[in-house]
């Protein structure tokens, strides 16, 4: 199955050149979890880290049906035209399921993904929460290195991915419908909060009114929330991605959203926060990999669950003899 | 430091019969890290587990000067009137900082406090928000196992520790003020939406007009927010704990949640749920806590931090590396 690989030096120029072969067959490496895959790719993104120019991350999420497809290929047009030079990622750990969006992801962003401007790159299509968000998070290091610097990340608003994006973006854009509260049922709890900028699509036709209804709606429900501490109130905008309405308003939100945070140093703040959190993230998904992983764990963890469900064992007693059960395999073994 | 223990067989039955020395004894025991402690404290909890009788967990969270004492102490009145026997824990990781609610706790709940049919805990005086989750989860495991059927949790709104109380009780009550949206500034985001039950305290005087106010705006805003699979939609109230107003009325809706949570196995299903997923936070606490105490992890891990908050080390080669090092040094030595 594995593509033949480059080697460390090929990957770092074409990237650094901004070769989309290249690019492309640098996040396939990111995206596999061989160990020796792992290693030459810890080389290959320590060789690109800050090489490449600064981009503007922005995280896009919205039930299925919201039309983040149609979105995405109309906000990404604006973006090319006003001049940057827009990658497109998606996170999506779902699709192992469906498959449905790993062929479609480059058809259903017609002109984008036409245009040389654009780099659109499919859904990784396995693996954990963990490891797709671990992925998508070194393609985008790999984009920016190739110097994209408008870099969308997708997600569906309906589990904890948004959580994974949330964290790796600098905007966190949360796409809606109009109605009367019924098309969040499938967004999961929390995700509203932590969204940058609100926009209610498909206000176009009947639909228009309904829309600026629902805007009205929205803006009351967020005024109850609190502001983060840069004092950026999350902007309600109305758009029609099919139509081409509202985009240049949303393009103009980030704009503004980019200005408040450069000043006072927030942007900068936040990156070095969430490069932190994310290397400690890493470091308890990959203690938790490996643990989860190994032979005696496994032979042993079936059992615990049952006894602590049925309530016979508490929670903690069970984990701790587990973890006891672990550090003495480890310690009579050789590691990793 | 460490208060005299008794043995193992004298805590299981001390509790077991209800007696509040060696109760607050046992939680004493359960709130210590020595290992000698834990290893003792794991014997307790597992010959009390399951030999308590049903209780009712109530979490309580909201910023301070909403009034949670005084309610506590009105509504834990309240329940004992209705012949509960009432236990109150608290869940405060910044208390380490102000030191204020060790010795008010049990003097700021005033009536409660001098009766025979209640038992209040003051708040784990120290220790990461890990560590006193934790010890209160183990401390309501002895509370059930003693005899109280109606268990309160309190906790402080400003911070992570009410993802920990949410994750531990059945329902989740969130005390408020009325006004125009600002006394939620103090509230973190997603605290709103994982509520259970949502309280307008101090609708008393000049506040009454407010207070009905703030509950409407407040039933339009959760609106907006899905419904869990229980089909359960979180109740706005108002209350005044001062003048005993509106308490009833909040027993009756908590009545009400548990007969709708009874109802097709929701509430059975939430609490294995909750242990299993409480084992497997305490795995991922013990293993990043022993991963993070080790020698070797810390005489590196600062250097790795700056390198990573610097950009030039991609934060997931500096996990790695990190990870590396420790099960290399764990392999050379005796487990544990």
């Amino acid at each position: 199955m594995a593509a033949p690989r480059l080697t460390v030096d090929e990957y770092v120029k074409g990237v650094l050149a901004g070769d989309r072969g290249v690019l492309s067959r640098a996040i396939t490496l990111v995206e596999s979890t061989l160990p020796s895959d792992r290693e030459l790719a810890a080389s290959v993104l320590t060789q690109v880290q800050g090489k490449g120019g600064h981009s503007f991350r922005l995280g896009i999420t919205g039930v299925p049906g919201v039309g983040k497809s149609t979105f995405i290929d109309a906000f990404g047009m604006l973006l090319a035209d006003a001049g940057h030079r827009v990658a497109v990622l998606a996170i999506d750990p779902s699709s192992q399921v469906t498959r449905g969006s790993i062929l479609g992801d480059k058809t259903r962003m017609e002109r984008l993904s036409r245009d040389p401007r654009a780099f659109i790159r499919p859904t990784p299509a396995r693996g954990s929460l963990g490891g797709v968000a671990r992925a998508t998070r070194e393609a985008l290091l790999l984009c920016e290195a190739a110097g994209f610097d408008f870099i969308i990340v997708e997600t569906v608003g309906v589990g904890q991915s948004e959580v994974a994006v949330h964290s790796m973006v600098d905007f966190f854009l949360l796409l809606m419908l109009a109605g009367a509260g019924d098309e969040l049922q499938g967004i999961k709890k929390g995700i509203m909060e932590m969204a940058d900028g609100l926009v209610i699509n498909k206000a176009d036709g009947d639909n228009r009114m309904r829309a600026k209804q629902a805007r009205a709606e929205y803006e009351t429900a967020l005024h109850l929330f609190p502001l983060p501490p840069s004092g950026w109130s999350t902007p309600v905008l109305t758009c029609s991605a099919t139509e081409g309405e509202g985009l240049g308003d949303i393009l103009a939100m980030v704009e503004r959203y980019k200005a408040q945070m450069a000043e006072g140093g927030w942007q900068a703040g936040k990156r070095r926060m969430q490069a932190k959190e994310w290397m400690h993230e890493t470091m308890r998904h990959l203690l938790e990999a490996d643990f989860l992983a190994h032979p005696a764990v496994q032979a042993a963890i079936g059992a615990w669950e049952m006894k602590v469900e049925a309530g016979e064992v508490p929670p903690t007693v069970a984990a701790s003899r587990l973890i006891g059960l672990y550090l003495q395999a480890l310690s009579g073994q050789t590691g990793h």
